[in-house]
């Protein structure tokens, strides 16, 4: 019994048709390895579908009360939490995706904090306004957040976490905190891989002083687990109901 | 020798002129009685000013290279750690702000992290186009923003709230989690103080629907250390700097 116990998989409860911030606890279970559901992907007649997340946003899961998706439920312990941020700070030991010693695991969530903050000014450049607007409701604010975004904002992020890989010298491969792949790792491959999915001209012109940045993305692409990932039909495709969307007008 | 390592104070590095994130922190130090130096707010000629935040932004203190102040140093165990709810995890169990329990402490975070968001989505009220913009320029913006965030966010941020508090039923108290106050409490108070100084009207108005978290921030305020702390020069004044701002034309 303890054997079954151990191998319950985890429960992902997230938006069954975008990437959005889930992705980034996607990215942490496909790399480790680790079984998981993602709940809302399953036929709504086992218990899946968007009802899911609704059920799980109601309290019905017990555990902490999500103000909103992800949530993650650990059937093993009970535990459920919500936040990407907190869901990884969860993750992360009980999967090896964390170094050992609290400073450094400290430091992989300061990092994942800043990205948590990036995402949200991501979503903004095409919801100045608000979120319950259509995009096209809100066209001019939007293209306004977005050149400022993109000139200020996104080269600032940029250049930080390139600053910070080029600081660490515990590893040749530089990943950002410590000598092994951490969780946060995974998702500044993503921060890449959307950013060059919605501001492909912007990001083309900050590639000269990101070098370590966009190797970091390739490294992390081709480690084995997440590769197969990548390439299979669990990964769903960018598109416009995302955080990161393809909006040209915002991109120039 | 001990003695003197285990009471040297913690140093704070925040804006000087504003209460805004940092103020979570100050508000978790001194509801503690934890001995710290708001670091900015002392003479530049005792390395303290602004330049003294500068010099951690440089990763001058080193630890993990921080993207924006609050950042808190620890003298005694030489933990530098940057962002509010990191800051907090940090602290919590150190000065007795969180409960005992791994998933208890996550649960705080959790909450911690949608406040968070909220204080992003109201620095964005008077905000929404860019912060290197003057509010001046961006005033149309802002209104619509605002209109959509007091309608739509600020009340669904504070219903959430409530019925976290309602289903705690752990304490006769009602705090957020467990029996005892933590350090979400605060920032919790820090919101209904916020939002009172910022929308006045637009919290008059939910005020029927959120009768226990009134009665949490009158609790959180009158608690010995924070009565003392609040009528002090080191609390802050609201101002037009800060990320709660009183713009009428916002509230309305």
């Amino acid at each position: 019994m303890a054997a079954t116990k151990r191998t319950k998989p985890y429960e992902l409860y997230y938006w069954p048709n975008i990437q959005g911030r889930g992705e980034l606890v996607r990215l942490a279970l496909e790399e480790a390895g680790a079984p998981y559901v993602d709940v809302a992907r399953t036929p709504k007649s086992k218990g899946g579908g968007v009802e899911a997340i609704l059920r799980a946003l109601r309290g019905g899961l017990g555990g902490a009360m999500p103000f909103a998706p992800p949530v993650l439920r650990s059937p093993s312990d009970g535990v459920v939490v919500a936040h990407t941020a907190a869901v990884l700070a969860y993750l992360g030991p009980r999967v090896g995706l964390v170094p050992k010693g609290e400073a450094s695991r400290l430091e992989v969530h300061q990092h994942q904090l800043t990205i948590t903050d990036l995402f949200a000014e991501v979503h903004d450049t095409h919801h100045p306004l608000g979120t319950s607007l259509y995009y096209e409701d809100q066209k001019a604010a939007a293209r306004k957040r977005a050149a400022l975004f993109r000139k200020e904002r996104m080269s600032k992020f940029l250049r930080y976490f390139e600053r910070v890989l080029a600081a660490n010298t515990a590893s040749k491969q530089r990943w950002l905190v410590g000598k092994e792949r951490t969780y946060v790792d995974l998702s500044l491959f993503q921060v890449i891989e959307g950013l060059s999915y919605a501001f492909p001209r912007a990001l083309d012109e900050l590639a000269p002083e990101i070098p370590r940045l966009l190797e970091l993305h390739v490294r992390v692409a081709s480690r084995p687990n997440l590769a197969e990932y990548l390439s299979s039909d669990r990964r769903i495709a960018f598109n416009e109901e995302g955080i990161f969307r393809r909006y040209p007008a915002l991109d120039r």
